[in-house]
């Protein structure tokens, strides 16, 4: 009998890169840039560009200029706008990899005026109703001709486009549209994340920022994924073991078992970045016989296990491997469970040192 | 006016240390090993491991034989015990870095016998009510006398330490004693983490695992903290706006202003593993006058991104810091906010790389 102790995440570049094609048609015309913020999504950045610009991405966003000096090696024709902007604090880095920050706010403006790289033209981020990075209309009204006309792109963010219906999706497109209008006619224009391309193509404008869906994410959940998942996380069982009736599991003791169980101590837990509101809550997906098994998780995930209900399983031992991620049991389906999104679940999963670590080219 | 882009994370190795040295003196006599698992809670435990090292700390556990490799040439003469044990995937580990293992099942045994190496004793872990992992007394009583005379240690694990009053802190200490001296007569034993060592000198017995306590975070809610805060996180504020009355703020648009308000626009998120549950729940504390003042986030967490409501504030403004957490507004402050504990917080905060991160020693 094998025995393991080591989490393991694979991750599907090739899944990927046909998940960013099909967003890239669904955006066509406009230009399809590849959101990799947050070490793309947690996943690695390095290896999701080099992935992406192999397939002829040559537009992305970061959050952090860091992050861009991060991709700059795997990408280096193309054109990366830092989300966050610039200060002090990331200039030498937004000149040193020659990014182009997306200017947010009127005294970043000035910053930039007075310091920035004049061969770099800027993006600018406005106001349009999520009320958060962004210049406001009277903050537009005081910048002169020659500062509106020195932005390579005009940028807002939607804060709905996950509900098509949502009031709020047509509200922000018609305030895009009039500032626009106003302060930038002639310049390129951006509003839609992965969202907001399945919106139709009034949201796309001359470019859609490709991120969520991507990574396998529902961002429409109004209807069925079009995207294929491309994660698997699996972890090895260390121990399976009865538990008598009346015995408690996990700290504070949550769980008590009504009769007698079997559970199986499997080796990951909230210091992999698998979130600890599944105690009680989540699943680990067992096979036998190529059939699905559902097994709950019995009381509190703690930093390096959880226990799960193998009661319904007859062959389950020491060294089989349990998933929390993969077609079965999606990213957002263990987000739904955790009470988050899937967005926040890679986040924190995919930074860990802990696992090993593939990626299918 | 000072722009800046980067959250800022602080640890304070020095009172890290102070706070391992009561520790030590309450577990005295007993061993004070220091629990450096999950790269430190998050922290660092290349940073961490030297700090202590120096202190004197020569006993430290990790779960995973990978994290004992990066530990082990800041710790040459330390022993290094592995949770979760030894497997055909981190025996190569075990053995490179003179680890000590853990083992947890009679299966595990079977292949350490097999293929481990002679020259380390492992130690064992025994199921003492948590459910957790560790050899029932079935498992004991199957086992050689020459097989239980072979480990080095025997541990378990306290599920409920951190109240004192629980019936299971009683119930496992007895379970404890009575297998202990069925089974291991003379070997040296270890049941408490840092919750147990505020239980008292009976929970001591041969060496104390020192973690969460370590880290600042209060192990004994019953009273207050012996510990200090080493932590310090802030993020700059982008952008600061007036909210007009009636507007939506983030994500879903949760949040609606029922007055005419100003916001701040801060330069962190669920991203940073600041916990997206903190959605119209959290805080972030910013001075005026010496003052702190707790402005509460309004509406989603974003990736990178909070929005909180400084209308109170009369100078804040960009480029100012506000602090997620500090002496103020603590791990446990912050982390029962968003409905979870310490631990799974500073694990998450800490791994991320776009801090600007900085060790005090």
């Amino acid at each position: 009998m094998p025995i393991y102790t080591t989490p393991v995440l694979n991750i599907n570049l090739k899944k990927l890169v046909e998940n960013y094609n099909l967003l890239k048609e669904l955006s066509a015309p406009a230009i399809a840039a590849a959101v990799v913020k947050d070490d793309a999504y947690g996943l690695g950045a390095a290896e999701v560009v080099n992935a992406l610009y192999a397939a002829g991405c040559r537009h992305y966003y970061v959050a952090h200029a860091s992050e861009g000096v991060l991709i700059r090696p795997f990408a280096p024709a193309a054109e990366i706008f830092v989300l966050q902007g610039v200060g002090e604090d990331s200039l030498a880095a937004v000149k040193e990899a020659r990014l182009t920050p997306v200017i947010c706010s009127p005294d970043m403006l000035k910053f930039w005026n007075c310091s920035g790289d004049k061969a770099i033209r800027p993006a600018i981020q406005i106001e349009t109703g999520l009320n958060r990075l962004g210049f406001t209309e009277k903050d537009l009204e005081k910048l002169t001709a020659e500062e509106l006309q020195g932005f390579s792109y005009v940028l807002s963010h939607l804060s709905c486009a996950d509900e098509a219906a949502h009031f709020m999706n047509t509200h922000q497109l018609e305030n895009f549209h009039r500032l626009k209008a106003r302060f930038f006619p002639k310049t390129p224009a951006t509003l839609s994340a992965s969202d907001g391309v399945f919106l139709g193509d009034e949201f796309h404008f001359d470019m859609t920022r490709l991120g969520a869906a991507m990574y396998g994410i529902n961002t429409a959940p109004y209807r069925p994924n079009q995207m294929q998942n491309i994660l698997e996380l699996k972890a090895p069982v260390l121990q399976v073991k009865p538990l008598p009736k009346g015995e408690f599991v996990g700290y504070s003791a949550t769980f008590r078992a009504p009769k007698e169980m079997k559970i199986a101590i499997v080796s990951i837990g909230y210091g992999d970045g698998l979130p600890r509101s599944l105690s009680s809550r989540g699943n680990v997906v067992f096979y036998e016989e190529n059939k699905p098994h559902f097994c709950p998780i019995l009381g509190r995930v703690s930093m390096d296990n959880i226990i799960c209900d193998v009661s319904a399983l007859e062959k389950v031992q020491t060294g089989d491997f349990g998933y929390l991620i993969n077609d079965d049991y999606t990213v957002d389906d263990i987000a739904r469970d955790a009470g988050t999104i899937a967005y926040e679940l890679i986040s924190n999963l995919g930074k860990n040192k802990r696992f090993i670590k593939s990626y299918l080219a």
